[in-house]
């Protein structure tokens, strides 16, 4: 398949819908990003990138560091990590308190908040450190986009800490009912720290690959996780990868993706591919509005759903 | 592959779960069942059968109906339909009244109970009649099964009717938000009707030939609903399929499904075959709990997960 | 205290409020009152009544009602009432089905729909017949209110048959709990039925007099229930008699009160007098908002707050 | 009437239930309480005092507090309070997180922990400091309670700042929502503070005149608040003043009151008395068991209900 003249054509249509929607703004850091931008590429498992508009533009990954920390908690954990995260869907965000509280601190699943702040505070627990988790985070995603150079955006983290009282409150909770180890404020500045990690849509969707070759990198052969661990993240991005929208994002674009408020979208073709697109304006469900939709015209044009 | 080896395999690993869990009681006719009872059936696109057990014992399909209904409804009403219905998942049982009062009588999506007897009251409308309903409900679950002998079972409609309070709440609701159309008792009674349709293992793994191939009977050459509707319906299934275990079920199987409360689930691969498996005493979740076991050995067996 | 000029003072400075807010309009009966209306009585132990505007003309008492099956079904259950209905404010509107769910079909307070039709049931499990609770609870108003002319209105039973869909579906979640005895149908028109009942200012101050005198008519000396069961029934109206807004209606006016969608007010001050202000056009809540208002300058002005 | 001889009576007949319950056991400070100790003063308006049991021994007052700290910021606010905090009932505890959340982080009352905290904060802001706020509490309850020796408990409050994770997420709730001017961990650990405060049935029953003398103190002719402001936080302990047994405890025992987790209760009788009444055991509820029995005879022997 000729995926240039796939990526060409979809930058294409997207227009009228670029900048369409609202930026995320409730911080500065984000709210001065430019709505007027459009990136995509795809990673083979060769290595070989297609790519279409600003996809070395450097944006905050946000939520889909999400899926990093899951792994390396997957894999420092196990099957003992679903004691303390589930993997159901959350139902609407106004239920994410009261859910939160009738399932006495066990978040429904780890990509909505409180999972992710959990699953934060269990890797604080294994590597024993805020600092060395927060290096360790930092060079598995360095690893799997190979790119050296990343890091994370000190003014997005202090942006994030000034105003993320929300996640306090999810993280007081959950501590309340003995479901989170560490210290509620250093928890929740290593969460927000790698949410401020800044990435582009090459290196992201390099840094899928490994997910979409059931935990194994194409390129280097290195094994991060098993093939069921991958298979059943895979599952998870599926069911609950886009908050209340994750059943309209499988409806209408049919592959395990993860999106980020940064504007970011992931997704994996299992056996084929990594793709990653990023568009900073954000539909009413808070994910990439063109994102979402350059993908749906993605898998119509290519056929590669996985149903 | 050998499927029948596989499917052999199953059946002596998966001895020790049947029977576990605990058969549905909410009305005798349901109760009654014998609980050591296991059968599973294989189809291939070109009709090839491979089964296992009790592969020719009839039982309630229940649930697995609501697939058919919304089949025909999306076939009748396209995008429309979704302007009664949505496709998220709904999180746990507790919240079914309240998801449904919060959102204005507009239920989450066709595989809950209020989202099912929403479609029975769009086809009643779109017949015109409760009797042709029924009729054609029969019509095309006998098409799709290429069993002309399928019925409902009259008794277990009759005990639904006296014992179904809880659905007649959920319906009175959405009557009460406008959201219904038909006088709630023949809704209701239409809904139990096709619940009460008894189907054995290997006439349904037939029935789910249309899903597993883009909405086209692979053998008969006949087209029931568009491509992009069919791998909708396997979407919505995938998150939505199994109630409040629907991450569960994606995170163990991998394949979108169906349960219903009579044992039975039903499951496609895309573009290879239709499974049905079935076995009465259910898990926590209401899922046959020897059921879902034997899926999820199956793709382990296999390697056939969707991821 | 010259009661009818601190009636003849509240009528004057209620003008600018009578007619504002909205007249309840989800059945025509009662959508084609004329909102420019409002009455006020007091009647004293000894039978002196003061009234001011339209005391004579008769209106829906609607919720009023609870109170006087409430008052039928403790004397006739006693203490054991209180397995079927509990005794606690219900919060907010949208908490109405959530709790009845998430507390077993047990709903929180006879003030609210769910509690009402709940005690219609026990009342008609009581007398054993359907006519034969209608018959019982119109006549025990005709007694109280020392008015054998007071009858239910047809037309307003019939039209909330046709559109009081949620109250069906509380009756058939509570059924769906086992906590309802009889048909659905047959409760919800009974209840319907005493709804339906026409009273006016007079003839309903008049009855709340057993209640300000604790279980017993000071006119006639007739004893309807203990001293300690009338006390329990104002401080259900002090807690709960106003829906969602019981709290604020304590706050401001200081009385155990009851209202009704139709209008009405009435209220106790104990071992003094009852009181009823009807003025149709309702607040946000759903209590006359120039009732309410009379209310708290009647309070204001005489000081005969209980606190 | 004999008061004396009520309240030895009372001792009697109460002795079965003293010690039955549970003492509060979430920090050590309260679990090491003894839960044989029951005392209970009444306090006329001439400073008439009767007493039975274990008068003299100081207790953690907790939420008792919320009485005194609600009426500073009543006298320092006036009606522009509610703009932060409601004066509704609030349902069952389950609900308190979510109500919060669905009601946009206004407390619904002040007596819940959420409205007292919120309180704490607007009296921060009101006096512009922590420190300040400490001590204008504190000497506000030394005045009223005429004991110039009464302190906070640094124990107790460093105890509950270790544990209190459940009211710091409450806290971040609402600062998420923009109603929390100061620091989250100052309120907190100022409400704490207040909360801290140790008294006997002695004081805290002089404590009570002010409001059961409509605001004035009937001994030094004080005037603290408008008898309008008194007579409506009457109205909201009536309501509000036993969280989810608010309904209850009116119920049961007809009078204006306040529970603490230290097993405290006080109650007045508008015109006529200051009551309180210690036993540290807590009813499923969270109220004393022995102390809400022991106000249930009072009002029986007495008849001293507001009812």
């Amino acid at each position: 398949m000729d995926y240039q003249a796939v990526l060409n054509e979809i930058a294409e249509e997207i227009k009228p819908y670029v900048g369409e929607g609202k930026v995320a703004d409730y911080i500065p850091a984000l709210a001065e990003v430019d709505p007027q931008q459009f990136g995509m590429t795809l990673t083979l498992f060769d290595g070989t990138q297609y790519s279409v508009g600003d996809a070395d533009t450097p944006f905050s990954i946000q939520s889909i560091s999400k899926l990093f920390t899951f792994t390396l908690a997957l894999d420092a954990y196990g099957y003992d990590l679903y004691r303390r995260v589930g993997r159901e869907p959350s139902g609407n965000p106004f239920n994410s308190l009261v859910q939160l509280e009738y399932e006495h601190g066990i978040p429904r699943n780890p990509f909505i908040n409180a999972g992710a702040i959990n699953v934060t505070d269990a890797l604080i627990s294994h590597y024993d450190s805020v600092a060395r988790t927060s290096k360790e985070i930092l060079s598995f995603i360095r690893e799997i986009a190979d790119d050296g150079m990343i890091e994370s955006d000190k003014e997005v983290t202090e942006s994030e800490m000034q105003h993320g009282f929300r996640n306090r409150a999810l993280a007081n909770l959950m501590k309340s009912f003995g479901n989170l180890d560490n210290d509620v404020l250093e928890v929740v500045h290593t969460y927000f720290e790698h949410c401020a990690i800044a990435m582009n849509s090459r290196t992201l969707s390099r840094a899928m690959l490994y997910l979409a070759n059931h935990g194994e990198d194409p390129i280097t052969g290195k094994k991060f996780i098993t093939p069921q661990q991958a298979k059943r993240i895979n599952a998870i991005m599926l069911t609950c990868g886009h908050y209340d929208a994750s059943g309209d994002f499988a409806f209408h674009v049919g592959l395990p993706g993860k999106s980020g408020v940064g504007g970011g979208i992931v997704a994996v073709i299992p056996k084929v591919m990594g793709i990653c697109v990023w568009s900073p304006a954000l539909n009413e469900q808070g994910n990439s509005l063109a994102g979402t939709k350059a993908l749906e015209l993605f898998t119509s044009k290519t056929g590669l759903s996985i149903f």
